[in-house]
């Protein structure tokens, strides 16, 4: 108690040490189900983020295709990955359950089509990638393809399905997971956190956009693209988390009927593309791919080639709805995998750098935090995920 | 005052007769350039509407384009254009004197510009018409088209320029004349008019949204597309003004070097198309047309032509920022010429239909107001376009 009066000497500190154990930065998908999880678990949360749950999480598209998703060289983030994708249908349940909303987890499968010769030589190696892993995927016919999605082009030449690529309505879920804290008692600071204050390697504060000090404990650092640029976040994390520019749209079809079946990815002379449907009658379409900061403007260019790749594969998208163009900021590592563990601050943690994968890993996310927290370690798949994987030897 | 009294037994009836002169039912360019010119009269004027400058005019592109507006059998609004444009440079001047903001009033010109042979035969048409009526245009060869404009597509093949035709920016013209109407103190009421009262054939009152009944003795209907839709409209207005849905995009250009120096008009492989260039480094596309009541939802179709006729004619708009899709109603008439006049009920006047040419007839229609409310007839071009041409004799 004196510590806490000696350090209210010169700014507002608020002792947050007799109501919270753990404090959590940044309220995406990963920080928000790991303090559902880590309340559960015991511990008093608060979770701090000046946009909750509006960065990556609220742009994404709310796939969880493992399969569609692998990519060569990335075999240890799909092992990851599929562990993750078997865990959603358990989660979406409890996570329901716990809320009583409905957050659209289905297991729609994803087509993956082409358009032209070029367009079909990418599918085929991505089929034979896929087999060559012992992945679930079935290559079809162009009339097995149109069977299958009658909304398609008549001119989409095949492709693959792959019945276990599943999705989830992002925004229905970042709703329910802040219901789900809110019902757990999970305290919301609507604020920036500027910098991580730490003692002889040991955190003790964090200093918020305002001016105020919290005492904190335990940190766990969820920020998603931001999480390399807060001041004095450890050492190695330093540079290593990059924002990577999405740009998508979100339309909405005139009826039912106009409403695919499977979430249809493709390559449509050469532009790659994806048109996810949602029972809601929303269709989102997506994304682009850029590496320039932290500008948040969409190009026109985008939503141009967005829209004319979209149309190339579904042609019923011309009569959708314009709804919105949004860009968001995955967050990028080296390996395109994200970073789970402790660091070289004590009492801080680390969940982010999730890259594409951060709707898809968030039941796999929240359960090793929660793992971490409480028994001081992580075992099972994620424990190849921390931070000290990219050190030096 | 008895009377007053007696009207407030059943509803909240606010005596507007010590402080009124005129009602306006409609706050766009027409509504609000006549509360101006009105108020400067002499009377004291209310202006009502819920969403003060939000119609048409601020979905607009501000174009003041009598000769590139030029269509068959429209001659006399044509000659009612060219009267209006000519009287827009000083109207533009006054307005920023009384108000000191900008409207960015520019005579910048048009180019109408063709792709292949099959629109330069449209545009060649277009040129030998406007010829034929002895408006100011001039052919360009490729060569010119280019010299003119450097930013045009390199496959532009020719075009006509017209260099009377000038924009403003509609949006930065619907604030200064706010401010002007309260620097005139015009009074403001942010509702919708539910109904026009009348008694013997004489306006009495004003039913408003919220149940409020004003008293009114002198009511000008500027309610563009919603002028034929509201109760207790002169029965020769009924049915005659429909909306006429446009859409447009802004976009944002991201160096001063790439703004157009004219407004350029094409038809882009048949896609017919404009990209009005602001100072601002906006730039404005449009604008489609349909006629399907009042849907404000944009299609996404039109966001996919819109852009990819533009791109076209202009390739660096793919570099724009992408900031706005909407959807306006342009208030069309049987003849596409607006309506302006005495009604069949006593103190009910109309200035509304004005359906492309709203900016551009701003200055007449708000002369042609103030005419009629002073003097009781309107002189010059105007006289020529009263709700009674279309009656049937």
């Amino acid at each position: 108690m004196i510590a806490d009066i000696l350090l209210t000497k010169d700014v507002n500190t608020i002792s947050t040490s007799d109501t919270t154990d753990v404090c959590i930065i940044g309220a995406g998908v990963i920080g928000l189900s790991s303090a559902w999880r880590l309340s559960n678990a015991g511990f008093r949360v608060s979770i701090i983020d000046p946009a909750i749950g509006h960065g990556a999480s609220w742009v994404a598209a709310g796939m969880i295709a493992p399969v569609t998703e692998a990519y060569y060289g990335e075999e240890s983030l799909l092992k990851l990955s599929l562990v993750s994708a078997d865990s959603w249908p358990d989660f979406a349940e409890e996570l329901q359950q716990a809320t009583s909303m409905s957050i659209q987890y289905l297991q729609s499968g994803i087509l993956m089509v082409g358009k032209d010769a070029d367009d079909m030589a990418v599918i085929n190696e991505l089929a034979e990638f896929q087999q060559s892993l012992g992945l679930q995927s079935e290559r079809l016919s162009a009339r097995e393809v149109h069977k299958a999605e009658p909304l398609l082009a008549s001119d989409v030449q095949g492709g693959i399905l792959t019945k276990v690529d599943a999705q989830v309505d992002n925004r229905l879920l970042v709703q329910a997971l802040v219901s789900a804290c809110n019902r757990s008692k999970v305290s919301f600071i609507h604020q920036m956190v500027r910098e991580i204050k730490s003692v002889k390697g040991r955190v003790e504060r964090l200093l918020l956009q305002d001016g105020t000090e919290i005492l904190a404990d335990k940190v766990v650092l969820a920020a998603g693209s931001w999480s390399s640029s807060i001041q004095g976040v450890p050492s190695e994390l330093w540079d290593l988390i990059r924002p990577v520019k999405g740009e998508i749209l979100r339309l909405k079809v005139p009826d039912p009927l106009s409403v695919l079946s499977h979430i249809v990815r493709g390559v449509a002379k050469g532009g790659v593309i994806y048109v996810v449907p949602r029972q809601s009658r929303e269709i989102v379409v997506g994304a682009t791919t850029y590496e320039k900061g932290f500008d948040t403007s969409v190009q026109a260019e985008s939503v141009y080639t967005l829209l004319r790749d979209a149309r190339m594969l579904v042609p019923s998208v011309c009569q959708a709805q314009f709804n919105q163009a949004a860009a968001g900021f995955r967050p990028g590592t080296p390996d395109n995998a994200p970073i789970v563990g402790r660091t070289s601050i004590e009492g801080v943690f680390v969940a982010t750098g999730h890259y594409r994968s951060g709707i898809l890993l968030t039941p796999l996310s929240a359960m090793a935090v929660t793992e971490l927290l409480t028994t001081g370690t992580i075992n099972g798949a994620m424990s190849s995920f921390s931070p000290q994987r990219f050190e030096k030897h």
